[in-house]
């Protein structure tokens, strides 16, 4: 299987997320800015995903006469952080490599050192995966159907995904869950993208449009909803693709245990609560011309954040790779991240 | 305006709600099978209008030899009935043009009483949608800012619809509210229709996907929710559109109030709640592949029930052309439709 995405010879290879299911092809970036619009794009997308493009994108980074330079790796740095605003994990794996820079005096050492810790991360990704699914295995081992929102499966992140990997580490110890999987609009990762990897699997998986959750949750058919974070604040607010929010409410309003899983770099200690979480606002068209088709009247407006924020008073636990934290507030996270 | 349906020498002219908002235009039919292929394909659509349709329907039906005969009415009224499950009108209306079969003793009359019915039934929709609007604005009188779900707007009746007449009613005694319309996944009824005419008559409306509404229900800035009924069970159990069960759990958690406007002829007595409410199963096309762009990968399921219940108690108050049923139940809709 193509991994989501790999790095070899001056060339970031991402599996191009805005062509499937239809077609499965890969993009290959060779300057920041074709990372930087990757990443706008959403040809990479997921919180972990995003964290790894930019550290290997920050490798690409040439000056004016085509060489790596310690400007220009700082020129990238700043470029690629203007790209998306919610994932925290952007910010995360761009603060490791000026970190690399500020400690690196040798500016030949420069290269190696910056592509030595973006492989590190990469590499730590898998890992925390590979954790992920075996913390959050012990919460649904006794599930026989979950509901999922938008995509934090492997192509999220390097293997796996967030909350898809204990799913996947169940499926290995050979106990299949059923997974329903919303659609997620308005971009239709969970349609497109969550649908795909699964089946891919062997994992039965079952869309249904965003407003379905609620009478599917009400049939008591499933056994806990999981979803993955682009960030989570001090307090145990999470923000997460627009959509988990109600979902949280919805899980509440039957007695359906609401779970999300994420690395240690989704979590934010600088922010105090939800509230101070930048939402990316996208543009229109997402909504109201999808595929080039006008789905709504030029005279009306159009809304598109991209993200909610669901309190932490909703989350039943939040998994890390660490562990898992039981109806999460400040005090327990500071101790479960310290 | 072009209006919703209309009927003359011989032909049910509808708007073609399939092609909106990009291209407005008419769809005749001539014969029963065309009306049941409309209802079926969505062409025309909205509880109120699919019943009028149908009644029109009837009067097209003609034997082998191509003659309007009691037995033709009788076989359309059959066929007309299987078009769509879960809209009561429907059933209603094909009920009322039944009577009149029972009660025409002279078969040369019937032809002409056939029609009188047809279009008494659409001329007393015409009142309805008017006195839902005045009885639906002492609701709203003191709001700024509504959200309604789907099409109960003039699309889905002849005139000014049931959810969105208060609405026009209002607007045409000065006071402009502002609409946020749910898109309405899969068919998009809110972002095609809802949009498309309320912005035709200068009320201004704003698209979200139906993923959005939680987070809009949560700034504190929608003072009400609003949308139609294909069919009220005798305790006030409410069968509309698929995401009005989870729209209503959202506006209860946030303290928004949520009403449901509809004419009598959506209330079916016979029925005792909800559960009872057959829910029509729709196409997977419809959700995997949208405009001939596969969302979903074959290797996927897909669910598509086209409604959901909204249990009586999430209900603030039900709008009828009688006047207004708050916290309805079984005693206080029993007294209301006496």
């Amino acid at each position: 299987m193509t991994e989501t995405l790999s790095f070899a010879d001056d060339t970031l290879i991402l599996i191009d997320q805005t062509r499937l299911p239809a077609i499965l092809e890969t993009f290959e970036c060779r300057t920041v800015e074709q990372v930087f619009d990757a990443i706008l794009r959403l040809v990479v997308r997921g919180a972990p995903a995003i964290g790894i493009a930019a550290a290997y994108g920050v490798c690409l980074a040439r000056d004016s006469s085509d060489k790596p330079s310690r400007d220009a790796y700082l020129k990238a740095i700043d470029r690629l952080a203007q790209s998306r605003p919610t994932a925290v994990n952007l910010f995360w794996a761009l603060d490791r490599m000026r970190n690399v820079i500020a400690s690196t005096d040798d500016d030949q050492r420069l290269p190696d050192s910056l592509l030595c810790e973006a492989k590190t991360i990469h590499d730590e990704d898998r890992e925390m995966c590979r954790a992920i699914g075996r913390n959050g295995a012990s919460l649904l081992e006794k599930s026989q159907c979950v509901l999922t929102h938008c995509n934090a499966g492997g192509l999220a992140t390097s293997v796996w995904g967030t909350a898809l990997a204990p799913i996947y580490h169940l499926y290995e110890s050979g106990h299949t869950l059923k997974v329903f999987a919303d659609e997620t609009r308005p971009l239709l990762q969970g349609a497109r993208l969550t649908a795909w990897e699964l089946s891919q699997a062997g994992i039965p998986v079952t869309v249904l449009t965003d407003s379905m959750s609620g009478s599917l949750l009400r049939t008591g058919n499933v056994d806990a909803v999981i979803v993955g974070a682009d960030r989570i604040a001090a307090n145990g607010d999470v923000a997460n693709k627009i959509g988990t929010y109600p979902l949280a409410i919805l899980a509440r309003y039957h007695n359906v245990p609401f779970y999300v899983a994420a690395p240690s770099s989704t979590f934010d200690p600088n922010l105090a609560s939800g509230d101070l979480i930048p939402i990316e606002q996208r543009s229109r068209s997402e909504v109201a011309e999808p595929y080039g088709v006008t789905l709504v009247p030029p005279s009306a407006d159009v809304m598109n954040p991209a993200f909610d924020v669901t309190p932490a008073e909703l989350v039943s636990a939040i998994v890390t790779e660490r562990g898992v934290v039981e109806q999460p507030n400040h005090e327990k996270l500071a101790k479960h991240f310290a």
